[in-house]
Formats: structure tokens, C-alpha cells, sequence
């Protein structure tokens, strides 16, 4: 059984780690590139690293497109929600990797966007792609979560399920690779402003807050009350979350692992440790490392999680989700070990 | 008027740093360099870009030392209490940028190292050398602070002061260069396990989080707890620490940078700015830029320092420690540009 | 088909790169990792970021690692020619990723090392593993080329056997990632020594010039004599080879590409490309990027090669020429795209 | 005596480094800052990390300089000749770090451009200012070198100049770090593009060719053919420069190197030193180490210069230069002691 698969957004990060996946899937037949400035080229053009260069860039257009079972959207945010729509709509299965779909109200978007969703009565129809915290089987159309959410939920999801922590704020603050500020051309991302050194970024605002807060919220009691301030780290790919919890009670790390262990249990793709992860050990594959430690002088649990933003927090977590759409298993096609050095 | 200087420990990354700013201060006339396992060696050797290296190494000892007027320690943990004591009592000036005489109590000792002082009543005999917040003005015995103390505590302390945190855990996520961590041969310093990711270390336990403590209540209301976690990044300097704290009543965030910008006027060495810091711009400066955001969302104040961790983090301080303890202008020798990129 | 595997020396980088490729083959099956000082632990404490990390680590010894079809050493110089040769002569097809067996005479190998081969008239007996350019088929003894040779050769030897190149010293200039530089823990590869700089190393003494010379004269008219300066820049991984060749006559850029065309075609893991390489384009796969530029001005060509050091240098070349030594194609189990960024 | 100065282009990389010297420079006065599209912010914008950063950013042009007694240009190619020229004409003592004026005649400029200058006649009333090299003393109107040129020619002059250097090509391959290519945003220069891969550029066509081709023959015996491979590595600063050269007679490392210090004695900025020179040994500062070897396999030596490309490089070397044409020591201002890690 083989599947047909479009993806749109292709000379990105993102849209080449799916290209790179997709490739090698023994179930997806990659039937078209689509781009925007780099549409009529060729792919070895953007990606010089992935085999097939003289492969052809079409359009984003949804008459170009063509029919295919699964299109995967890696678009920047509010460009995703028209073209996700009308290839849903014609029962294309679409795994969108952009912001658009991610938040489940109008409200929640006005909070991270401020401003309406276009379609505000379709975000109930789409679903939250963290396959080890949600269930994702059989969905036609799948919003998969952001790099920085993805790192903090494997993180804290289950603790905070577990009902453990207490009130309180939660304090994530999380660091990541350049890659996932995107592929645009900024004086901000230039060699010489990023190489040896280390800075937040849009604190207080970052849109990831409120999808945090949502998906934490999603099946614990009550919502939380979330700070998330971002940092950039002068590496090309990993993302750590550092997730300070209040405990209600008193808990030993032990059994704050064990939380993790048991919601983990059977899923191949996240691994519960017994030190801080090193963002390396997830580079290039869609695998997590995630653990916990209590602070008893504080009252706190620190919960981390270190994914390759890429991959676990985009591209390999879209083909997760695919494969879980059309039945397969979720590993099907997906790196499990990365590399290092 | 000029000086005699030894500086004990040259041959680390830190006594490096002393020597360079000492050999351009026009007050201070070098006249030992101590050196342990390099003893015999020349500074050439252990420091390849620092001028006259052709200068001998000789051994950390009291007896070779001789009579100088001051002494810059720049030893490993539990190695400068002795000297230090010693160098003190014949009347030498002595800034030590270890952690033998940071902590004010026997108690705190504890805390943190798990072992009685060997000196505990000689504590109370040193100043904690963070002259922007505490007075060092003619003091005999100085132990500058660590490196993520300074970086924390020029953030929050002013705001912890101002009366304006309320109760709560304060949490210090901070991220520091390389070589923050020293120039022992390790593997974990290798490059092929620091190059390309993030990570935490001693989490839950690391020393620095009672300095931390204790240097935030000694002029504020009550004693704070404080979550500290540091977190190794792949740069060779720098330091950022990101504090968030709960506030006690509403605060703008221009209301908070008021508070910092009260507290540094007419201080060359801290700046207030208005965007998160990039540890890029402090470094190799004895410069620190701070800034703080209010998240009127969760309640809390996010209060940011940036600084190079060998500089305004251990020789940069030392250095400015020792003008204030001889009567010369604490700029005395230092840079306050830094250079990027 | 199945054949048995094991992995000698599996602690290293390029034996953890080998693993990985192996648990990806859909040929080969893992039955053995050796390892020296690592013995007894678990593969999981020496590569965290390889799946299946709870696999125990043998021993490098013969008894301990059984009867096996194909074993992989990854070993460092001096340690491989023993285990080797008793494999070997028991009947399992080995390939040396180390260099006891790559020179093809004793007189060659003490240009290289300076002491005589401990087995000379084994030499003959081993395969330089380089598929592109000579005949691996087959074979049961292989000894895969070092690093840099793989770089300079793949740019270089097509050129040299066209008989294009004139008299005279042929500069191979080369950069390599420093895992290149093995996982020893020494002070000349911690993260302080080795980021935001870049020195030369064993200039005029590297043992990978008489290893050049060897294998660019051995379809050659005549033996080159080639200057080999490698330079050690900071990056984890990928080499570049800068080679300039004097020209026997006048010859075009887009001749001398069209040599380098001809001799790669129908080989998937060699890319002719038309600009200079970029190192990271062929970091974590198979591939090889190379070109010419013509210097008529010097009457020079200078040809580039470009590859991931610790695959197409070391673990991914060596699965190659084991596929090659069954009978399997040469892709089998190895990525032909890279990653970016 | 004090001399006030003008910095022209000061919001690029050249330019900052220049204001941080005049700024610690006792006998130099910074009067005008001069910037073309950042024209009208503050120095802070562009520079966070230099001190006084609320000075204004005037204009580059002639009338808004003013009278002063020196000019600093840091100015892109073609962009210097003009105000070059016209303050030159007024009296005031241009250093030009730019390229217009380095090249002696019309015909290598063309060379070097593909086009005439467009004061071909002005050229000869340029001094090239590598003040170790040749006399700059009293000088009126300097072109400081090219980068590459001056790592190239520190090490590569006086053994050219002995007359030790035989016929036949010369090859220079050099490593920058990425402020050599200037502040410009671009798609190449982003972290994205940058960070752990090296590669060249401007194979055969980098305009520093014909520079070094002239510098090298302007005292030495004929003009030499020199092939000029640049190389982008993934660091802020430094350059490398490996020059390999044919001997014409037998010679010995240690007679080679006698060469170079007896060039260099008493001279500050250059240390020769008997190992391969790493760039971060010379960054932040205006020194430069050379070394020697000879490879008596093939009869060449391989000469390597280290320096930091925007010190003695760029702006540092501007500096000295301007020192020595108002008639002070090459030291003042400058900082021989570099810094690492």
C-alpha cells in the first residue's frame, strides 16, 4: 500500500527534513514540491545536501498540487490556513506544520495572535499532533504542535496530569537552535550576531505561550498559568526545555520519573533518563530525552526535554502523525537514532 | 603611586584574564605569577596571546610570593582559603576569585559544600566584592563573587531591594560559556561533546544557589528561595541569567527598568537597557547589561544580566575590586568596550 | 540473505557510526560490539543518541567475538593488524578502518611510520577500499582509506590518470572537523582549544602524504610527490580538500569537470558539482561533492573534494566496501542525503 | 599633542574596531562619526558593545567631516577613491582600509577589477601601509592592506625577499572567519549557512591575488605567480594563512625561521614562533605569529601567517599605521596581548 504525498513549502528547513523523510519512506511516494520565491527551480538549488537535486519546484497552488492522499503545508504562519482547508475539503489527509490550526478557539488565537482566525469554526476540526499525548489515529487533518510546545509538554505533560503540581506560575524557559527562527534572511540571524553568543527573545510574547498553556490544560485539572521565555543558542538544530513546577506535595525524583516512564511506556520515540539531556543526543532523529528532578529545598519539580527542533519539533513529527493518519505504524520511515558528534 | 601585584593561579583561564588587565593598568606593577603543575614553565606556554611571554612561572607558594602589596587568587575551590588567610594576615591586600570566603556563614557553608569551613570564624572577615551593590571601599580580605551570582544578582537584586517581589520561588534559569567551567582536561569539555548542544548541569545542587541566596537577602526584606539552574552553551564566553520572580503588587515594565536605572547611576559598569541583553555585547568587558520585563499574564517580573563570566564574572571584577580596596577609581585598567563580533 | 556482523572498537566515533548504519542494513545483523576500556558497559553510556542503548559492549578479543561473517575494525593505528589478520585467516571478511594495512609496501609504510610493518608480506594481501576508483568486488581483506586520502583522491585522482597533470609538487591543503581527531580526551581538543580558531597540525609529517602518493601513483603515469598540510577548523564534521596541480597543457574548467564527470558515472555516492563544495552538505551521508577550477593565470588546476569525515571517511565507506565484498550494491543501508542546516 | 580624528563607515565591522581603539588612543581625538544608511541613530545601535553609545552617527560626507587632522576610511570597494582623494586634497591624513588605492598601477587594478580606476594617476601617491614591511613614516595618504594580504605577506615576504624562493608557483591557501566578508545581510553569511562547514570561494578570481603578487615582487627578486585559494570557516575571527613556497636551494626550518626573525626584530606586532600558529591566539589583538617549515620531501617551505583579520587585518593596522604617519610609536592605542578563550 502506498500513499501519495505533496509537500508544500519544500525549500524551507522544515519542507526539507519532510523531503528527507519522505524519501526514505518506504509507504510515501513524493509526488510534488511546491514553492513560492523558489518555484522553477530545482531542489538541488535550496537543498544541496539531499539526493534527487534535479528534481523540479512547482507552485503552492492548490491546481498544481494535483490530487494526492497526504500533503504535508511547511508554511510560515498565516499562510497554511486557506490551502490546509481546500486540500481537507477534498479529502486530501493534510499534516500542517505551521501555526495556523495549532490553538482550539478564537479566543485562544486572539490571545497569541491578536486578531481573528480567519475560519474560526474550523479549528474544532483539526487535531493536536503530539501523538504520544493525544491520540491521532485515523485523523484527517492534523495540526502539528510547535518546536518549543512539543519540548515542554513531553516534558510536562505527564506530571502535570498526574496531578502533582500545585497552583502556582510554571516557569519554562527553553533554548533553541537557530534553525528554528526559520530560513529567512534577517540581520538577526547573520553569522556574526548569532556565533558566540547567547539572548532571549520576544519575552512575555512568544505566540508558543498560549499554545503551551492550552495543551497542558487539555486533559489536566484546570489551566495553567504559564512564563515561557525563549533563548536562542548559537547551534544550528536542538531544543531544551527547562520547566519549573511547583509540587503540591512532596515527591522524590524517582517517582517524578516514574510519571514519565509510565506514559511513555511502549512509545519508541521518547526516552526517560536519569540526567540533564544533551540536545545533541536528539539531533537528526525524531527521538526525545526527557527527565525530571526535584527540588525538595524549593518545592519544585524540574522537568526537561530536549528534542531536535527540526525533526521531533517539525518535520519528523509531521510524518509521525501521517503515519498514524493512514494506519501505519508511527515509526514507519523515521530516524530513531541521531548522531553525534 | 604604584602597586606591587602577584596573581596566584596564572595559568588558568581566569588568572589569564588578570594578568592581561594588570599588565595594561597603569597603578599596578606585576611582579609574581604563581603557577601550580605549570610551575617552571613560561607564561607563553599556558597563555600563547598574552605579551611578554617570555616571563617565568613561579609556584603558588607564600614563601615565593614575597611582599606585594596585592594578591589576586585565582585558584580551584578549596585551594585559597589557606593562602588567602595567610597572604592577609602579613598585611598583603587579597582578592580571591575563588569561593573559599563568598559564603558569610558556617551554616550557609554547609549548604552548600556539605563540610564544615576549615576557618568558619574568619569568615565574617571578608567582603563580597560585588562593588555595584555592596561596599568594598578600603577592604583588606575580598572574595568576588561567582560568576552566575554576579550575572544573577545585578538583575534582581535591585528589584528584590526595591521592596517589589513578593512572595514565592524565584527561579534563575542561566547559560554560560565554556569556559565558565574551568580549564581542567575533561571529557565532557571535549568539543565533540559541547559543540552544537545545550544542556543543564547539577541540577538541584549546584553551589552557586546559596551565594545566590544569601548575597539577595542581605539588604532585602526576609531571605528568598531561589531555584537555580545552570545550563552549559556552546560558546567559549558569556553568561546570561534569566530571573523570574513573583511580584508582589502591579509594576510596568518601565517601572521595573526604573528601579535598575536608580540603582546603577553612575556606575560605568552596568548598563540598563531596553531589549534583552546578548551576552556578545559584554564580551571581554568588565561591562554588565541589564534589563527586566513584567508578564502582567502570570504576575511575575523577568529580570535579565549579561556579562563575559572570566571578566565582570571573576578577573574584570577582581581587578575593579582591588582599585576600590587602594582608593583608585574602579575603572582603573578595565575595558568597558567590549568587541563583536 | 543475512550476514553476521561485528563491530571492533565500537566506543569510538567512527565505530558508533558504524553501528548506526548496521541496526539500518537491511543485510547485515549485529552480533558483536567489542570495546577496549568500555568493556562491560552498556552502548547506551558511550553513544546516548543510538537506539538500542541497553546492547552490552563486549570485548575486542578474538575468542569473545566469535564466529562472524563480516567484522568492521575501528581501531586506532597499531592496535588493528593483529585482530585482523587472525579474522581474516579464519575465514571472516574484515574491513580495517584504521591505517595498518592501507600501504602497499613495507618500504612505504616506514616512510609513513618510521618502523617496519610488524606482518610486511601481509600487505599485499589487503584491498584499498576505495571504491570509486579501484576494484573492490569481492574482496576479503580491505583496509579503507583514511580521511583526508578519501577527500584528496576523489578530487585528484581522476585528473592525475587523465594525464593532465604536469611535473611538479602537486598542495593538497585540507580542513577537517575535529572528530577526525579521534574521542581521546587531550587538551589540544577541548572546546576552549579548539572553537573560533583554526591551526595547521603535523606540518610536513602527516602519515597520510605518503598514503596520497601512493594511491593517486597507482593508476597514474609516474608517482606524484605531494605536500599534505591538514588543518584542523571548528566544526564536528566534514573535511575539505583544496588540491592544486600543475597542468601539463592548456586545459578548461569545464574540461577538466568533464574528467571528473566521466570517471563518477553511474556512481550514486560522487557528485560533480560546479561551484565549491560546502563541507556541510555532505555531513551525515555517503556522498562526496567535487569539482575543478582551472587557474590560467598559474597554469594550475585546483581541485576540491568535500565529505563527511567520520562517513564517507571512515564508517560509511567502510559498509560500502562491505556491501561490495558480498555482492550487495553499494547503497545498501547507507544515506545518500545529508542534513542541512 | 593630540590629533582629531574622523571615522568614515563606522557602523560596519572595520569601523567599530577602529572607534574602540581611538577611543583607549591617549593622543587621538574622535571628532565625526561617519555612516551611510545608519546615518542619524546612535552608535549604540550599531554597536552595542562599544562605550558611549549615545554619540550620533553623522554622515560620510565631505562637508559634515569637518577639518580634522585624520581620517579613518572603512568604506566598500569603490566607495573610498572619492573622499579619499578630496580630504587628502584638504590636508588631512587618509587611511584607507579599503581597496582602492592599495594596487601601484592602473594595469593591475584592471587586473584586479576588470575595469580602469578612476584616478589611475592618484595611485602612485598611495602608500601601502604594512608598516612592517615597508616605510610608511610620514606618509600622507595610506592604503592599509587586504587581509589576506597581510597574513599572506608577514609570512611569506622576507623569505621571498632573502631570495630563497625558487621559481615556480606559489600556492596561498588562507581561512578567514566570517567578519572578513563585511556586515552586509546575506543569504551566505546566515548562521545557517555558515556554522560547521568550511568551503571556498572565489576560486582563481579573489581580487587579494594581484595584491599579494605585487607586494611580494616590490622588493624581492621578479614578480612571483601566486594561485590564492580563500577559504570560509566557521568562526568571528582570524585568519590563517598557509603559503607553500619552492625553495631554490636546500634550507632548514631553523634557517628559515632565522629569516623571519631577523625580519621582524624589535618589531612588537609580529612573534615568530616554532609551531603552527592558531588564529585565536592573535584575535583582539594587533599582533600576528608566523612560523616556517621546510619540506624536504618535496623542496618547498610552507610559510603561515595568523592574525586577527579586523586588527591587524583592518582597523588595528590602521591605527599603527596613522601612528606612524603623525610620528608616534606603532604601539599607542593598540593592544598587543590578545585574548582566549
Amino acid at each position: 500500500m502506498s500513499f501519495s504525498v505533496a509537500v508544500i513549502g519544500a525549500s524551507g528547513y522544515a519542507g526539507g527534513e519532510v523531503v528527507r523523510f519522505i524519501d526514505d519512506h518506504p509507504e510515501f511516494d513524493l509526488v510534488h514540491l511546491g514553492a513560492h520565491s523558489k518555484q522553477g527551480g530545482l531542489l538541488s538549488e535550496v537543498h544541496p545536501h539531499l539526493r534527487g537535486g534535479d528534481r523540479p519546484l512547482g507552485s503552492n497552488d492548490l491546481d498544481d498540487i494535483g490530487e494526492v492522499d497526504i500533503a504535508f503545508l511547511a508554511l510560515p504562519h498565516g499562510v497554511s490556513w486557506k490551502i490546509g482547508h481546500e486540500l481537507a475539503e477534498r479529502g486530501t489527509k493534510v499534516v500542517d506544520l505551521g501555526s495556523d490550526y495549532r490553538l482550539d478557539t478564537n479566543e485562544r488565537y486572539v490571545d497569541a495572535y491578536g486578531a481573528d482566525h480567519p475560519l474560526p469554526d474550523e479549528l474544532s476540526g483539526w487535531t493536536y499532533g503530539l501523538p504520544e499525548l493525544f491520540d491521532v489515529a485515523g485523523a484527517d487533518r492534523v495540526a502539528a504542535p510547535g518546536c518549543y510546545p512539543t519540548a515542554v509538554l513531553l516534558a510536562a505533560a505527564p506530571l502535570y496530569r498526574a496531578g502533582v503540581i500545585g497552583p502556582g506560575v510554571i516557569v519554562a524557559d527553553c533554548m533553541s537552535g537557530v534553525s528554528g527562527a526559520g530560513r529567512g534572511v534577517k540581520e538577526a540571524l547573520m553569522y556574526g550576531a548569532i556565533d558566540e553568543g547567547v539572548s532571549a527573545y520576544k519575552v512575555t510574547e512568544h505566540r508558543h505561550r498560549p499554545e503551551i498553556e492550552m495543551a497542558l490544560g487539555m486533559s489536566g485539572p484546570g489551566e495553567p498559568t504559564v512564563v515561557f521565555t525563549p533563548h536562542l543558542v548559537p547551534m544550528q538544530r536542538g531544543e531544551l526545555a527547562t520547566v519549573t513546577m511547583p509540587l503540591r506535595d512532596e515527591l522524590s525524583t524517582s517517582e517524578a520519573r516514574d510519571i514519565l516512564r509510565d506514559a511513555y511506556e511502549g512509545r519508541p520515540f521518547v526516552e526517560v533518563i536519569d540526567q540533564p539531556p544533551q540536545t545533541r543526543w536528539a539531533v537528526s532523529s525524531n527521538r526525545a530525552f526527557v527527565t525530571a528532578f526535584v527540588d525538595h529545598h524549593a518545592g519544585v519539580v524540574i522537568a526537561q526535554g530536549a528534542i531536535d527542533n527540526l525533526v521531533k519539533g517539525a518535520a519528523g513529527q509531521g510524518v509521525q502523525n501521517a503515519n498514524l493518519m493512514v494506519g501505519l505504524d508511527e515509526t514507519v520511515g523515521l530516524p530513531i537514532s541521531g548522531w553525534m558528534p
